[in-house]
């Protein structure tokens, strides 16, 4: 049985019984994370890569939710990957999910090329240079681009990706010019775009975004998700959709 | 006074009594520029220039709802242009807006370099080889890249626009990756967005975009709007802020 490590805690999935480890101090995912699982297909026979995988979620999330053959979480922080990999176990989707420690910069170099149909994302949003870096390093390296950038993890993605294999992200909405020009710039072409707003009249601070490796240019612009009805209260997608 | 023509008729604008001259077999405003000349802004003592102008309801209505100094729009259909210049003489307006019959594409050739604060436009939307053209010359010359193309319509802004002037455009979502690479390869980084849902669950039809001459990537989606809030009912937005 897997063993908790200082500041971890067990929290439930609520989907499939699934349970999952993470670290009070360092390492808790985010909606955003939840949000991308939903958003992104996997269908039967597939093989889904996650590109920066943290506590394992995005995986363990589509495993259960998709039709997705096989899993692969990419993370290079060994004590985060060894913590993704005893949620691993402690599911018992040893099988189907595998963790491994790697930097997102040599992806392609490690898995090869043209070897998923599907690459999953929800890199670091901040650019190394942008904002006060958490004095944590290991949120440091989740939140900012200490250690790759936006374009790092779409090149990655298109060299992984087969001819129309598909591509899913989440990032900040402030950066679509820059997330848009790096897709078309490695030809992975913008198909679908969700955007999230916390509450109807607010800006978005979350997109979602599905592109295809050698697409054509046409972008679908789906309803937005908005997160609050009322103040405190979720809508009811997010609780429907997502359990919260 | 203005003679009206065959097939013109005059709507009021619910706006400062003011009305406007349409074609309805040949040429009618949309939505898509009463929503456009609500999105942009202009200050006092600012010159704002409208790319394909159509019936001039854009200079008209932003002649009504900002502080901007003058107005000129741009029209390469010279029955068109006359219309709108008919318009403008109806609502006694001949002081600060002019017509002028002229080619998008030699814009700034006509009307010179680093001339003007704000360009608007409302152009064709669907690209010349893609799907049905009209049969009326004039529809599919307002509706489809006949004449112009995107690419152009964005060259002439990024030329026309004084540094950190503002270039304000209403579109079709489908063509959001092609928009945001034309504005970054020309200069004019997206700063704000807000995507047009005709209800809150139905994919976006239209995307309002402003655009700064030589500004920082920095994008802001801002709120969307919903134009139905129930069958046939439009919403209080459109009803309050466009009169609807």
């Amino acid at each position: 049985m897997p063993v908790l490590k200082e500041h971890e805690r067990i929290d439930d999935l609520q989907r499939n019984g699934y349970q999952i480890i993470q670290n009070t101090k360092k390492f808790c995912f985010g909606m955003d994370a939840v949000l991308l699982s939903g958003f992104a297909a996997a269908r039967a026979g597939e093989r889904v890569l996650d590109l920066g995988t943290g506590t394992g979620i995005i995986p363990i999330l589509m495993e259960a939710k998709t039709e997705g053959e096989a899993f692969v979480g990419l993370e290079i922080q060994e004590e985060v990957a060894d913590m993704a990999a005893r949620s691993v176990a402690l599911n018992h989707l040893e099988a189907k999910i595998s963790i491994r420690t790697g930097d997102i910069k040599e992806a392609s170099a490690i898995f090869g090329g043209a070897s998923f149909d599907v690459v999953t994302s929800n890199p670091p949003y901040m650019k190394d240079s942008h904002g006060l870096k958490n004095p944590d390093p290991a949120k440091a390296i989740a939140r900012h681009e200490v250690l790759c950038s936006l374009e790092d993890v779409v090149r990655e993605a298109a060299r992984i990706l087969k001819p129309g294999g598909r591509f899913y992200m989440v990032h900040r909405p402030y950066r679509l010019p820059e997330i848009f020009m790096a897709l078309q710039k490695h030809r992975i072409e913008p198909k679908r775009m969700k955007l999230v707003h916390p509450e109807a009249d607010k800006e978005a601070n979350m997109v979602l975004i599905e592109a295809v490796r050698g697409g054509r240019s046409q972008l679908t612009v789906e309803p937005p998700v908005i997160i609050f009805e009322a103040p405190g209260q979720y809508s009811r997608e997010i609780r429907e959709t997502y359990g919260y």
